[in-house]
């Protein structure tokens, strides 16, 4: 195998398709290339304990390159920086630095938040799609608490003090489930200023139920633990605008809040292309066969959420899950480390999905199984402590979680914004 | 005692000097306030790791409300703000939020970076006197490495992988020393496209010693450490400019860089005054007599770093280091908890002091005694192992070590920097 010219791999993105595409991939056939705009893998279902300071940012995040340039990828590479554009023509991608041709192509690029056209929302808005965005909200969410702490206008410190999440999936249940063990544990002892019935934690969801994705028994208990933690879970609730501190809804009702944590919608990450009219389909998701390859385009294969792959059973495609990225990339590396066989199909085999409430609060469904309770939260902190990259991480979690456990109180609560130079230098530019 | 009526201390600063003051002073007389313009506790040594990727700032922070707020201050309260003005008049000081009286004040604000007026020094530098300032310089020195390995431009390429460190004191050595092991250890592993000959690490020292406030064994034995990390070490070199990447010196010599970590100077954190003609002396600290009392202010004590207390022994102040911040807490909360006693002047006992260069290097001085080597070295990570406040920052922090030294690798090459919208938020000014 080793006299045959090996071809080159470039995959968009470190996350855990990509990651798991390029660990297993034949690097005998392939030179690997991974491109990303962070220097390190992230692991998006643990964003929003970033945000509520129960975990710090490292903890679930681990260095690219200590990763790809390890001996198990055989050389391997990892290139920092943002592809902005694919030439599908001239076969390179380009990113704000250089420009890296390609024999295939791997588009695992994942999705960012969807902001569904409403004006301004971006700007005024706080959301979990990536680790810098759950530092600021955890910075923003400390901010209002302190400020608030020593605010003595009646109106201005109950905005201050009315948190709102939009979106009642995976991601706005753990965090409203967070604020509301903040409110419920933490306000009294550490903030004797502020009443805890001052704070206020609302979910509002546009359709009639919370985890939708899951079955109806974790949608009843999800609606149940948050409400025992104090969060006001409103269902049924459109929202239309947020302007001058002021969410509009369509029913016509409005709350005045300093901070929404928008967890409303996703889209795929977007490319410009060049040499082809193909654009990506619903959701900004890249349309894809069986065999992951996007329809339309040559040596170019999409996987984990940025790809929709439909059938009978997903007609809508597969939810956009750490499971069907990690499947889709072992699936996709297979194939391409056996070019001379009939490639395999991906099929999507289901572990379950699970969410967390609180302390002691999880819902677990597998299959027709549903766990809940304490049973369902052990069974939530293993999987995510086990799909955690790198042993230090998993020890430094598993010892914040037992800290914050048998203390009732996460330790880093910690405000770190930068007093006068931004984080990002003028000579960098 | 619990009918006498409490006076009210207000203690600006929450570092070791303000926060030991808050712990062992007599909350039955006092009713003590910590302002402090972060919402933690954080562990100056230790910030050259953060630069270095060595330890996460969570770490090496504390959230000052868990503390303050627990039941072993009995009462005390934390209130979130900057100090900008002390009324001596009105006895009260201003922060952004509020103003806040008080019948004593101490002021154990410490120190800030000194650029000596060097025109726009403060922008282009990046500094070590904060835990945020030290985050920034996290992300600088991994975004200079992640920039030249896709730089294909020879002189842009140079300037990015030249890192110059000014100031031969404890931070610059220590700075210096983990860029050395980057260049030596990580670079060829993690970083293919760099040679490592292509990395220069220059540290600059005005003087002819580095750590000059330690014994010239110290001197000498932190010289050979630092080469033999590969640390182009330059004394007797005196900075005039950096402008357009090219740092000047007085001997006429330049150097090309784009990264210049400033250690060479601290001064007191500044404040404006109202009601009294008193400022602050040498260095901007507050001139204290024995008792810490600040000359000409009534009822305004200083301690720590931005205290200058001179006598025989110290006739330009002591070092401006934890432990006489911790003593002269430790001094002043027991001459205002015995109000009726004749007041204990202050005496500083020098326990030492250490420096680490590197792995299993590292100098020690206690009185007469020098240590160097593995030895200096690990009594150095158990002196700040201990210091280190909360049981979870121990742990986290120990385990992180023996990682690191374990593996010749830190995990925590991170570059967190905001994709779009910065950290603070508009609405939060």
């Amino acid at each position: 195998m080793g006299t045959t010219e090996k071809k080159k791999l470039v995959i968009i993105g470190g996350g855990f398709g990509g990651l798991n595409l390029a660990k297993k991939i034949d690097k005998e056939l392939w030179n690997v290339v991974i491109v990303d705009r962070n220097n390190y893998h992230s692991f998006p279902p643990l964003f929003y304990q970033v945000a509520s300071s129960g975990l710090e940012p490292a903890s679930i995040s681990f260095p690219l390159r200590r990763e790809i340039h390890s001996r198990k990828y055989h050389g391997a590479q990892y290139h920092f920086g943002r592809v902005e554009k694919i030439d599908v023509a001239a076969r390179c991608v380009h990113t704000q630095f250089e420009t890296i041709g390609y024999d295939t192509l791997v588009i695992a690029a994942g999705t960012t938040n969807n902001f569904f056209g409403i004006p301004d929302l971006e700007k005024r808005v706080y959301t979990l799609k990536s680790t810098t965005e759950a530092i600021r909200c955890r910075n923003e969410l400390l901010d209002r608490l302190e400020r608030a702490s020593v605010c003595t206008n009646p109106e201005v410190r109950a905005r201050m003090l009315t948190f709102v999440v939009v979106g009642g999936g995976p991601a706005g249940v753990e965090i409203a489930g967070a604020l509301g063990e903040l409110k419920r544990y933490i306000l009294k002892r550490e903030y004797p200023s502020i009443n805890p019935d001052e704070m206020r934690v609302i979910l509002v969801e546009g359709t009639d139920a919370l985890l939708r994705a899951m079955g109806p028994k974790s949608s009843a208990d999800a609606l149940t633990g948050l409400r025992q933690l104090l969060v006001d879970v409103q269902l049924g609730k459109i929202m239309k605008s947020y302007d001058n501190r002021c969410l509009m809804f369509a029913d016509g009702s409005k709350i005045y809040t300093d901070t929404v944590i928008w967890t409303a919608g996703i889209t795929g990450m977007p490319f410009e292309i060049e040499g082809s009219d193909v654009a990506p389909g619903p959701g900004a998701r890249w349309v894809v066969d069986k065999l992951n390859r996007v329809k339309g385009l040559d040596n170019v294969y999409a996987i984990g959420d940025i790809a929709l792959m439909t059938d009978d059973k997903y007609p809508k495609g597969h939810p956009q899950v750490a499971q069907v990225a990690l499947q889709m990339g072992a699936n996709l590396a297979a194939n391409l480390s056996r070019p001379d066989k009939e490639p395999r199909p991906f099929e999507y085999r289901d572990k379950g999905s699970m969410a967390t409430i609180g302390r002691d609060r999880a819902v677990v469904d597998i299959g027709k199984v549903h766990l809940k309770g304490r049973l369902a939260w052990f069974a939530w902190l293993v999987v995510h402590l086990m799909t955690l990259l790198g042993m230090r991480n998993r020890t430094v979690v598993f010892i914040n979680w037992m800290w914050s456990y048998f203390t009732f109180s996460a330790g880093l609560r910690l405000l770190f914004r930068p007093d006068k130079y931004p984080l990002r230098h003028h000579w960098a530019e």
